[in-house]
């Protein structure tokens, strides 16, 4: 499912495939009216994310069966910007609706961590395997206790399992040693964690402390994926809009390029070519995303809010090709109607 | 290390070998100057019970370092009438404490459900599996989410894990699954659960509900030890004695014999064979139980409470041998001086 490397370096540009964010947060993702998935795709786009794969739970609804899904997808025509696909979140009562929008999303979530509405009994997540298809991605926000449980009863009925948004060392660990005793897990990790932490916004528990963030990025290898996720939002308090975090993530990523901290190939593999395999995604036609890695500059306050406000950094998106058209040219988004498309059937199996 | 059957039936007495109690519960383990281990090991060796494996965790104190051991040993010096060994209790902060008592113990308990003191943190349970010895038992109370946890933590530690008092439906069944692939774990049953339930004692929620107890019965195969365990004092409420439950636990079972729910063999497998193995104890010499299995009787109200006043039982204790001379008669405790010993370093290991 790998595409062969198909970026240049020269000495200013960097070309990468179109980038998959695997944890698009939309606040009102199933709110009616919201225009939260246009900002969102139209963000990611900008910021050279040509495909994101939507969480299920935004703000103040979520998709839990048909009928949120329904107000989800029309959200959706209101523009995409970018290809994209949904998922659903399981609740304790769910599992046998959720089989009537199986085709119609990209994954199930198992939410361990939402103030309302968690799952926490082991009945109910062995309800939900009985159910979802056998090849079709799961992800959880598990964490300690709840994510050995789930990365047991995931390994007993042999299920692939995605960890969403790993924030601490005792949490790394336990997915590298995982891996290493052949577990089928796979995890991102927000890419804020790499850069921010409770030694900066002590309250801001969701952020990892600084001995979290080091053990992150001494586990770098076992690491699958680089998300956006919702902890921008969450920091952001009340400056917080749905496009929050999104514009941040390459520049963070190519600024620790330059340190020396990351390779490009780290980025791609992270960005790219990790989430394709993982999620068997669709690979995108003519569609690229051009990175200046080499002039330094300093981000400027502008409508949305970001921690990194007055900070030098590298790694501007200079263009995004999207299908074979300029979608966008120096963070301008061209004039061109929105032509992202809902890869929320999309499998590469013809058995799911 | 199973010895072959032993056992002879006539048509009034069964004879077994002598029983273990895997999980004894002594209110005043750690209590300095209390006679409650005394009365445990008397009550144990006229239930039948010539081995018991006393629970590190009592009512007001425990067993968590070589202080609380000390006091524990002292306390057996007034008098031990069967053969015994301690255990240690696992806290979120004697990982390293644990060690200069590992030698003097049978097992570490890793507690999950007790009011104060229980470990529940993913860390805590790896910091204790690095410092104890690979050979030696490891138990834990663990349940749901717990215990799924703990059970991918000792698979991917590769360490075998016994499970106590099993109560609901889900436990269980994760448990049959568990071994089912290949996982190293056993589990013990306390006595009470597979005759009580919620039905009759609607307050005491550490009783299983009625359906909770049909799944027990109906996965008897995955039940490897039957076990006395805390809970007959803590369904006994303000009439709690140290000795609440001993006595009740061959008459139960053996009136599930005589009612055909339960084997001969399926009772001394739990009581003898299997715990033997699970946990490497010694063969005891010339000690067994004789049971009258025929007769009828009605239980009478006695010094020690039991919910099972007036109920019509089997199973009486006759004779009990214990290291080769009659211990205990028709329920008379003969007078001979205590003999029981501290086999908590036996191993079969020489590498433990
Ligand atoms: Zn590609
Ligand atoms: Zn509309
Ligand atoms: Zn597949
Ligand atoms: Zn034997
Ligand atoms: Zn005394
Ligand atoms: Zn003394
Ligand atoms: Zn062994
Ligand atoms: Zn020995």
């Amino acid at each position: 499912a790998i595409q062969s490397i198909d970026y240049k370096t020269s000495h200013r540009t960097i070309t990468l495939p179109g980038l998959i964010n695997i944890a698009a947060f939309v606040p009102g993702i199933a709110t009616r009216g919201s225009h939260d998935f246009e900002k969102v795709t139209k963000a990611s786009i900008a910021a050279g994310f040509s495909m994101i794969r939507i969480m299920p739970l935004g703000f103040d609804s979520w998709v839990t069966d048909a009928g949120s899904l329904k107000v989800a997808q029309h959200n959706s025509l209101m523009g995409a910007y970018c290809d994209y696909n949904f998922a659903v979140a399981a609740t304790n009562t769910n599992a046998d609706q959720i089989q009537h929008v199986t085709a119609d999303v990209g994954s199930l979530f198992l939410p361990f961590n939402h103030p309302s509405g968690s799952i926490n009994k082991v009945a109910t997540v062995i309800a939900h395997f009985a159910v979802w298809p056998a090849h079709k991605p799961i992800m959880t926000d598990a964490k300690t206790t709840d994510l050995a449980s789930i990365l047991l009863l995931a390994s007993l009925h042999d299920r692939k399992l995605h960890v969403m948004s790993v924030t601490t060392k005792d949490d790394i660990k336990l997915i590298a040693l995982s891996k290493e005793k052949g577990l089928k897990v796979t995890c991102d990790v927000s890419i804020y964690c790499l850069f921010l932490s409770q030694a900066e916004f002590p309250e801001c528990t969701a952020l990892p402390t600084a001995d979290d963030q080091r053990a992150l990025w001494n586990h770098l290898s076992a690491i699958d994926v680089f998300s956006i996720g919702s902890l921008p939002y969450q920091l952001a308090g009340e400056e917080a809009v749905p496009t929050v975090g999104i514009a941040d993530a390459l520049p963070l990523l190519f600024t620790a390029v330059a340190e020396g901290r990351l390779t490009v190939e780290d980025v791609r593999r992270r960005l790219h070519d990790n989430p394709t395999e993982i999620f068997e995604l669709h690979e995108q036609h003519e569609t690229t995303v051009e990175i200046d890695v080499d002039r330094p500059y300093v981000l400027q306050a502008g409508p949305v809010w970001s921690p990194f406000i007055g900070r030098t950094m590298r790694g501007a998106v200079s263009r995004v090709t999207f299908d074979g058209s300029t979608a966008c040219l120096d963070g301008e988004l061209m004039a061109v109607p929105p032509k992202g498309m809902d890869m929320s059937a999309h499998s590469l199996h013809s058995h799911s």
